[in-house]
């Protein structure tokens, strides 16, 4: 056996995350590593603490990166909020609901599903008649930007209703963060979870979180211990709490922290509302292409994310195929259906700098060729960016 | 608010890891993302597989990276393992024997546990009575090298008693793994998780674990799910399994496992053996070296790690102003003492590449420089070394 160092081809990444990272952030990736109880490295934590506040628009105190990919920030969040018993009202509109439920039931929770479209954003109206019908639920639990449909939800109402049946909430935002107007305070969200490769161009594998006062409350009360020690939320705060005395908690992945870190300076370079309307302008731009070349965007307009574009498979054309020819002859990833939509779309990313004119146009222009279409998609993009000035 | 890019001073780690990361390894962390069902990807995981297999010298299929540190690395062995109800007996000389018992109880587990001295091993005889004082458990749980303290266990010894008392095993070798001999298949171990931080001289961030058929076969016909979803084997399983056909499970940290595929192969050209060596060699100089200059190690000879050494403050030390002053004046990071040992020890790592003679000679140099000592520990190390040829 002589296994050899690993180099990677250079992808165009625009499928459902990871997206393209930034040169700036896999340069900081290589930085040296210190210790995770260095001065340095601690002063480090608090301006990502800093930072993600500024991000998720909250002054929450509990805000801060899991040291592990954005399902242990959604396990995170259920793990800590429910105790045995709770029940909790769950909007399913793609895998991510569902899996939320998963989280539930393994928490000892009882979910009560509020069973959406797939393709379609959470029925608030379904959701008020669900609170209503369960007086005694304790936890709202819904999916902002559904990766697996590029639905995006109203996270705004959502939230009022569940602070009006005094249900918590929590809040899927892997998605969404830095790619859609997200506003933990402005809205309410009691928990949040987000991952770092999707609208921050970061490297995968951490997993932003922030929890308001009346989450933290019910953490700290709980009558049960939280089943999961790396995760307790209890434990980790001990370790990213203020000043510079920090209870070792578990060794922080550090370079992925460095990584994180500028992928939040760079955000804050840009500033968030720019970086909102960045990937709507991109988005735009895409759909006026898709539409040009005949191809059906799943979701309808006023429910849909910039960042996540799932695209109707036409009659006879072969899946694979395309997603295969896209990645061998234009090194270009584009994402599968997922769940009910496997084999059915296409999942079109523009996330973080994947969302840039260059990559609209390649792949606009990648999809055309590899589709054998006479229908130039590119041209109708490009004729739109003009029109934008 | 205006927060700038981070870069870390250059420090040397002889903590209890992080160690000194190869700069093979921080480049290869550098290089272009892709996707995570990308076939390259998908083709690197198989070798990391592979080489994981060569590392824990075990044919186990079950034998792959955590995507998160060492703490969910130990988690995933309790939550797949214990069921609700099972007797687990637990061996504690140390923190991460305690944070075992934790995982017992908060998997529904009953733990019983064989309190140790700290700084020492495991004591096999008291084991073996436990085992025979409660011959309903199902688990035996121990730590191979305790980090707090610096003791190594007869883990051999440990795991033929298990069997002979029909009990899986979890082991924990998160400082063991590439720094001293252990044999998953030799001395049949069931569970086992690691980290990439200590002796394989990566960044922090990934756990590999291996599981014994036995061990799968238990997890396979668990009558209570997985508590954790981000953790459940079975699901993992899935995502691991042979072939190209990979389930989606959660987006692996892309950059983290080239680091670690970079990693073992570094482990595989320098051969484990050779490795092993190396710490030993290095430890006979260090323990040496601090034995010239009066310093004494925590725990007896025959029962000591290479790659972790616990010495001893002096008496009218102070222990945090030591340490700050090797930092601030010689970008040198030496470990606290944890737990019982809080204010009563250093750890001095070494580990992986941190395991060099450079290393050694500058520790004990600067060692005595911030004690002010006038015995030269590193003249007796390097004596030590020219006598080895």
């Amino acid at each position: 056996m002589t296994i050899q160092s690993f180099h990677p081809p250079k992808r165009t990444l625009m499928g459902p995350g990871p997206s393209d990272v930034y040169p700036r952030i896999t340069e900081a990736l290589s930085r040296p590593t210190i210790g995770h109880l260095d001065p340095e490295f601690v002063r480090m934590m608090d301006e990502v603490k800093e930072l993600l506040q500024y991000a998720f628009r909250t002054s929450n105190a509990l805000t801060l990166p899991i040291s592990a990919p954005g399902s242990a920030g959604m396990e995170a969040c259920f793990v800590n909020l429910v105790e045995p018993g709770d029940k909790v009202i769950v909007c399913t509109n793609g895998v991510f609901g569902g899996r939320m439920k998963e989280n539930v039931e393994r928490a000892g929770g009882e979910p009560v599903i509020v069973q959406g479209e797939w393709g379609r954003a959470v029925d608030v109206a379904e959701v008020e008649k669900t609170l209503q019908a369960h007086p005694d639920s304790k936890i709202l639990a819904f999916v902002h930007a559904e990766t697996s449909t590029g639905a995006r939800s109203d996270a705004e109402a959502l939230c009022r209703l569940a602070r009006e049946h005094n249900c918590l909430t929590i809040v899927d935002a892997v998605t969404s963060l830095g790619g859609s107007e997200l506003e933990v305070d402005g809205w309410g969200i009691d928990a949040i979870y987000s991952g770092t490769q999707k609208c921050l161009s970061c490297v995968p594998g951490i997993s932003p979180v922030s929890f308001s006062e009346k989450a933290v409350e019910k953490i700290s009360s709980r009558k049960h211990k939280v089943q999961s020690w790396f995760l307790d939320m209890n434990l980790i705060m001990g370790y990213w709490g203020k000043g510079t005395k920090r209870a070792y908690h578990h060794t922080a992945p550090v370079n992925a922290m460095y990584a994180f870190h500028e992928a939040l300076v760079i955000l804050q370079e840009e500033g968030i509302e720019n970086a909102w309307a960045r990937h709507k302008l991109h988005h735009n731009a895409l759909a006026k292409g898709l539409e040009a070349m005949g191809l059906e965007l799943v979701v309808p307009e006023g429910e849909r994310l910039s960042q996540l574009n799932a695209v109707k498979i036409p009659d006879g054309v072969d899946d694979a195929q395309v997603r295969s020819e896209l990645l061998s002859k234009y090194n270009l990833e584009i994402g599968a259906g997922l769940g009910n939509l496997a084999g059915k779309v296409w999942r079109i990313g523009l996330m973080g700098c994947s969302a840039n004119q260059t990559n609209v146009l390649s792949c606009l222009g990648a999809l055309q060729a590899v589709l054998g279409s006479d229908k130039n998609g590119a041209v109708a993009a490009l004729e739109f960016y003009h029109s934008q000035g």
